[in-house]
């Protein structure tokens, strides 16, 4: 692949957001709107506008901080925009330029607890939650996992124990930790380059995308679930399908009686010190998208991050039990996420809706389209975490520039401290 | 009118939104989901669900409260509960008893600057935003108070040097002051009981009624705005027509070159310690409902009452212009007032954004439809802050049974304090 084939249309500073002026002026300018029912707020560079002010697009639902104060993050700035790396393709790059060239929003990173280095771009400030993407899966496994380990979830037991309605549907076989690491067997597409891939009903269920007139599929997400489609076999093989995660959500709000937004305030936001409310956004009867709906603050991602990487201590008590954190970064097989084909991620697997990468280091990460993510490197006592608004949906953009230059910093953090 | 003439169709406690289970389970039963599309949020008693939940059904920019700790509102319990008054009609009634009569959902009574008496209903929380409604106008009001009184708004300019784009329409020949004291002549109707009347129009537009297919009016304020047409004299007479309250936005807009939700944030908000977010519902368009779209906690807008109450000084700093308040106090013109014929308001006039009633204790209001208000009655040193979700929109529904209570209780308080 030739250095120009990857070369993005625009560069992030061409279509800076702000620069190019979206949603400014009262009323904006018929050519800088972004509306949700046209669809623009997908289109690139709108998208870099929409994933920081997605609920003025779409409903929305709080995930309340709590009453109490935010907790403390220590701040030890450093300099890092010079480590040096070098990209998948061979490319010299520095850690600052990584930044640009993957259209990132934010940036927050902690090494050992103290945030070294934080950054802002385009549409996002501290204050404001920006669209998490499948972030928001291992938010939902990371709830799963909590339940299991108060005995209110089994991952072994069917699907159905919890949500009988799926019992004609592609779960109806399944068991729970099928749907965690996403091991089912479904007819249900992915591609999100594909406007007839089956991503496209889903997000017209679970109201990421408007619905045409006279459309006959599901417009939430219970109605979409319930009827999907078995293929193959389950527990073979990793195929990334969003449909699981939703699965799983509808599967802890069952186990829990609380919906996944106020599970996540109560057991994890409040806890964690907060020091913004995050929202989900809510399909058209109210229900949170547990696969892609997640917006938070910055700093607040990156909390969740040191939680994690803390075996889920934080904030002076114990958040998440820790062996579902110890499950989460043992991993899953990497036999069974080899045929999907990640190119960019050799020998790593998928559990419990976190992606492991098995590297020197133990890292794991959570993951989601147009670039965000939380990286998690144990070894070096470091926490990643990143919004960004890339023009390609896959991370396969992202990892070939992003993951030498997060390793690059693991190791200078390592020699350095 | 006899008593049984008044008499709503349900009691609140038969309509309680959390008895009746409006929104629970996953998904809500068909008969207990309630959706924008179908406008079934705007039915009774479906809105006692809605008015504490209605970002989940529309999309709403954030007005943030800043990074710094909630303001103190001291606490001195006393229970009001009996305090007894007369309704207008004669009834004996207690200050408990007037709560369930007008479907409240939240009640925060101050006397000198503490919280004596608060009490939660139905679906409201005291974290949760409840809309505001009308109330909605007096942040307005008060915002374009603090920029007159900062020389960047002239109250006698017209209002076409703020926003030029108004100049063919009704508002082509009216002052900012007349805006302000809705006294411009509109044919605009606002009948809430006729769905012909043209505040559905304007609902439509800000984005809290659903486009039907084939509509060919406005979607959005602004479009809604411009086409407004004139009908009789400018400054005669008032007469409430919430377009006045949009264009007042508007003219805040163009004025400080910020949008209404960051205003209220930089002048208010934050200022004033907040202890939650509040946020506007937003049109298709993005843009804030400077007439009705606001949604707060009830304890917050119980801190804007006694800022307003102390002549704009709350939290150790004058966050509003003392002589903003002066102006509201003082009123408008009862004699434009009176043709209007609010029989439960008489001798009060409208100033500013905000009710006075002129009555012996210099009470004024900020209301809104539903039962949402602020009651300040300076002389008890008293400020009421209600939320509610009353099945009739205007408030002649409810002035016959709070207002003789609200009296009531500051004559009690006068006498025991």
């Amino acid at each position: 692949m030739s250095v120009a084939a990857t070369q993005p249309p625009a560069t992030a500073t061409s279509t800076d957001p702000e620069t190019l002026g979206w949603m400014r002026g009262f009323p904006p300018a018929p050519d800088r709107t972004i509306t949700f029912q046209n669809g623009s707020f997908r289109s690139f560079p709108e998208l870099r506008w929409a994933w920081s002010n997605i609920r003025q697009l779409v409903p929305t639902v709080n995930v309340w901080r709590g009453a109490g104060p935010a907790s403390p993050l220590p701040r030890a700035d450093q300099d890092i925009g010079a480590v040096a790396s070098t990209t998948m393709d061979g490319r010299p790059m520095t850690f600052a330029n990584m930044l640009e060239e993957t259209y990132t929003d934010g940036i927050a990173v902690l090494h050992r607890g103290r945030l070294i280095y934080e950054r802002y771009f385009g549409a996002l400030k501290p204050h404001k939650p920006h669209i998490a993407m499948s972030v928001t899966k291992s938010f939902t496994g990371t709830l799963a996992g909590i339940l299991i380990a108060e005995g209110k979830i089994d991952p072994q037991a069917p699907i159905t124990d919890y949500v009988p309605e799926l019992k004609s549907s592609a779960f109806g076989d399944a068991r729970v930790h099928e749907a965690m690491d996403m091991t089912t067997g479904l007819a249900y597409t992915e591609i999100y380059t594909d406007k007839n891939s089956a991503v496209w009903g889903l997000r017209r269920a679970n109201g990421m995308a408007p619905i045409p007139p006279d459309y006959e599929g599901a417009t939430n997400i219970f109605d979409f679930l319930i009827a999907q489609k078995k293929q193959g076999e389950h527990g073979k093989a990793f195929a990334y399908k969003t449909v699981n995660s939703d699965v799983l959500a509808w599967i802890i709000r069952r186990a829990s009686g609380m919906t996944p937004s106020d599970l996540l305030s109560a057991r994890i936001w409040a806890p964690m010190g907060a020091e913004e409310d995050a929202h989900y956004h809510v399909d058209r009867i109210g229900t949170e998208s547990g696969g892609g709906g997640l917006s938070t603050c910055l700093r607040d991602l990156a909390r969740f991050g040191e939680t994690i990487r803390n075996f889920g201590r934080f904030n002076g008590r114990q958040i998440v039990p820790s062996q579902v954190v110890e499950d989460i970064a043992r991993g899953g097989d990497p036999e069974k996420f080899k045929p999907a084909g990640y190119t960019t991620l050799p020998g790593a697997s998928y559990r419990n809706q976190w992606w492991v990468t098995h590297n020197a280091h133990g890292a794991y990460m959570a993951r989601g389209v147009h670039g965000q993510g939380i990286y998690i490197d144990p070894k070096a006592e470091m926490v990643i975490a990143r919004y960004a608004s890339h023009p390609v949906a896959g991370n396969a953009a992202n990892d070939p520039v992003t993951l030498p230059a997060y390793m690059a910093l693991a190791k200078a953090l390592m020699a350095g401290g």
